[in-house]
């Protein structure tokens, strides 16, 4: 017995394009986005590897992704769970500025412990200021953070995995997650067992589906799973690779 | 204490614009019928009447009417719940044959008995028929109909609004319901105690939330309820009971 995972990864979003940092800002997808979402789901149709079951994240660009792709799967009428735990990073005071503007300002040093660093959350961000989510209603009630590092978004990811992906999976219920870039790295560095120096080379591309076939302890059989379109995503890291540049 | 319910029939299908008997057959909206779904989400928002969590069918033009309302509307992170119960009246073997060809083949009688009695189903579908759902992975193991007339969908309808639809509006969530022409007319006519004579002449447009506030006992507290947009509501019911002509 094997259970299959599709960790999918949200178009390009409007804020991607523009260099922003986004975090947990709710920006929709840019029509690049839009269209590689479609694709995605062409792709998950194209391998007959269809889903039962979905869990996103609580922002559109995920939805969206996840609705096209679906629509586009002819699987778009299967059951959803939507979570916060499953939401990007909180990039805290970071979020809404430009990335170029944040390297420039803190140097090369400061951005990359920022982007990339396991443990060294930035700085909070304000309650109540223009980017904060304290005020959103889809958050009510919830410990949400002000701020996250990578180990951060693991920490709050891994109950939710545990709790609804894992009984899901275990049912036999081919298993798609549409998140976000750093949602889905806490997941990968879960199930691949990667070290927290190796995570901060794992990029992971917008919009191409990357399979886990998992075995009965939900290890991979094979580490890193498969992209279902290689080349694309080979090229599509080194770009992710170069973001800030 | 009232409770919210929003019922929001579909936008515009390509076989409503092809005047084509629908039923279960899953055809995607038209771009009138992306419109549609886009507006009614802004008269939510519009309105300020905000979903909580949101039921559908089966069906991508209910999926899809939903998926860009709540967008719309900036909800698109509510819970969502699917079941078939909420789907079209199954039209049997009437499914993908023109209205006006069955019109003119049966006549006048027939084709109203088919379109409106509430309680004479057409000929069932073949199994395994070009537009038959026998084997449609999406209802598998359910009990489906073959064809079926109100009084079918609404006996169908009635567990799911008791178990899904009725708990969730007594723990105070608004409820918003995307479904179809019929599964929306078998809502109304239950919560209204329309006659089986009467609700033959009832036509629900499609886009335009309808908006009911129900009493303790979940009893309209106007009966009919109230649309969003009540003059594009008046000119497309009169639109819906030309149909065929």
């Amino acid at each position: 017995m094997t259970y299959t995972l599709v960790l999918l990864r949200h178009g390009q979003s409007d804020w991607n394009a523009k260099n922003l940092f986004t975090g947990w800002v709710d920006v929709p997808l840019s029509d690049k986005g839009v269209e590689e979402a479609k694709k995605g789901g062409e792709l998950l149709k194209k391998e007959n590897i269809l889903p039962d079951v979905l869990h996103t994240s609580l922002l559109r660009r995920a939805i969206s992704t996840a609705n096209l792709a679906l629509d586009a799967a002819d699987r778009h009428w299967i059951p959803v769970k939507r979570n916060w735990r499953l939401n990007e990073r909180h990039y805290g005071a970071l979020q809404g500025k430009n990335k170029k503007e944040i390297r420039d300002e803190y140097g090369e040093e400061k951005f990359m412990e920022w982007r990339r660093s396991y443990d060294t959350p930035p700085p909070e961000i304000e309650l109540g200021s223009e980017f904060s989510q304290d005020s959103d209603p889809r958050y009510a009630g919830e410990p949400i953070p002000r701020t996250e590092c990578l180990k951060d978004v693991l920490e709050r990811m891994l109950p939710y995995w545990e709790e609804e992906i894992v009984p899901d999976l275990k049912s036999g219920k081919t298993v798609i997650v549409a998140a976000h870039g750093n949602s889905l790295r806490a997941i990968v560095k879960h199930l691949d067992g990667i070290s927290d120096e190796d995570i901060a080379g794992l990029n992971i591309p917008t919009g191409i589906p990357l399979v886990y076939e998992l075995d009965e302890d939900l290890k991979p059989i094979k580490k890193g799973g498969t992209y279902l379109d290689p080349d694309a995503a080979a090229a599509a890291i080194q770009a992710v690779a170069n973001q800030g540049k």
